[in-house]
């Protein structure tokens, strides 16, 4: 059973409805007049860091990518848990735990420790507030809106390739920036798995096509296989459909348009990319 | 670095108020008039399980854990998040979840898949709504107050020990129980490391002595090592201190007292119990 199929079978089990048929970055509880958000991602050494990664790199990692689904969804962090493999260099662990805590000014609110033999693996939830209402989701994009990214796409590529790079190791979850745009879009979700492959999430979940133009993709200093920046995941920017020519909080730029649903869910430069989009589980 | 080091480590980050010192079994949020109870956990094979272990108790047993220490804050679930390396077998796993969800009527709210190699790790973030203010919490406990357990001490250790029993690998996690006591309790949390060890946990917390009389635990029957199933985990039952005396809502067994504190914080037949209390990560 690949991942595909796995995430297939468990839609048929009984879901909360917050949980948006595990069709989202995260799930929305509602209690007490309030909008929680819980999301949890888990890494595996060999698959998303190289053995050997500074485990100080690996929890900021960690931490960050959870914090950039609430960052997505236009919540504030109240706090996160931690399951982590007990691991020879758990002292440099807790040295970028601190780090990515005090730099986004979250809480740890708990977690759990296993001691096994093997490839260490690491889990994270982060639980935040809801800052605007609805809670931006994937579904929601329209046709006629456009599509806008933060920040560049493709340093975490260049850093990958170069067996360094902070943009890989270190991102940087857009947190101020989803909350500023929080009140302004129609859907919204992080760059997690690529531009383009993200790109027709969105499009599927909202029942449109997504038109990307790779030469409006901001792409960072340094890029020259576009195609393959566009298709690389780890940059944590946010990408967003708002209508056309509104006027947006914070600086994003334009990569295209959401269109009423065509044939294909994605469309680059107007025909169907060829082979893969991005980074899916197989 | 161990267990008992690393855990220590980490109580010098930025701490949730509601995490307790990272001393209990679940945080406690506040949020919009309302108190929310986390949790997590994550299971190994071959630490928590055997290899070739049906993935629908390994599914059972990862929920159930987690729904136990809701329980043990008198918590009502509201979902849980998955994480779960990618196995032969994860139809089972989907079996075995849709049994646990559906036996305690709690809901998926999301999750993550990863594919590793070596053993597989799944970690289950359980979220639930306290029924009682203030929540039940290990600390809490005054001497004077009756030490009691839910069920049975030792099922899960002869099950254990035959390779098979349901009562090891399908903990039946004290929800009902937990409601019911959330109110009458000083103090309360779930038997998952040992009677013993949880028991002196309970009185460290509390500022106290525990003094458990063996021969008043009822333990299971088979159970022929008593001080050995004394010290196992697994059992899942609660353990909790209330009023000397106190009409109880449910059937539970007193099984000692808490003290002023003393030299030992746990005192088992009046003496310091020799050797290992219970089940720790070393």
């Amino acid at each position: 059973m690949n991942e595909f199929d796995f995430i297939a079978a468990l839609r048929s089990l009984p879901l909360h409805p917050g949980a948006q048929d595990l069709r989202d970055d995260a799930a929305v509880i509602e209690i007490g007049g309030e909008a929680l958000v819980v999301t949890h991602d888990a890494i595996a050494e060999g698959v998303h860091y190289r053995a050997g990664t500074d485990p100080a790199d690996i929890a900021w990692k960690l931490v960050a990518v959870n914090l950039s689904d609430l960052a997505a969804k236009a919540a504030e962090p109240i706090g996160v848990l931690i399951g982590a493999t007990l691991i020879a260099g758990s002292e440099r662990f807790v040295r970028g735990l601190r780090e990515v805590l005090e730099a986004y000014g979250v809480k740890l609110l708990g977690g759990d420790t296993i001691a096994h033999s093997g490839p260490a693996t690491f889990g994270c939830t982060a639980i935040g507030r809801a800052t605007v209402r609805p809670v931006p989701a994937r579904t929601g994009a329209r046709a006629g809106d456009a599509l806008y990214v933060t920040g560049t796409i493709g340093a975490a590529m260049l850093g990958f390739e170069a067996g360094e790079g902070a943009a890989y190791l270190r991102p940087r979850p857009r947190l101020a920036e989803g909350w500023a745009l929080g009140g302004h879009v129609h859907a919204m979700m992080d760059v997690s798995d690529g531009l383009l492959l993200d790109a027709r999430r969105m499009a599927e979940a909202s029942g449109c096509t997504a038109a990307i133009e790779l030469g409006a993709v901001p792409f960072a200093e340094g890029v020259s296989d576009r195609l393959a920046a566009a298709r690389w995941g780890d940059d944590y920017e946010l990408l967003f459909a708002a209508p056309e020519g509104a006027a947006l909080p914070i600086p994003a730029t334009r990569v295209g348009a959401m269109l009423q649903k065509g044939r294909e869910p994605l469309l680059l430069d107007g025909k169907s990319p060829p082979g893969r989009l991005g980074y899916e589980h197989r």
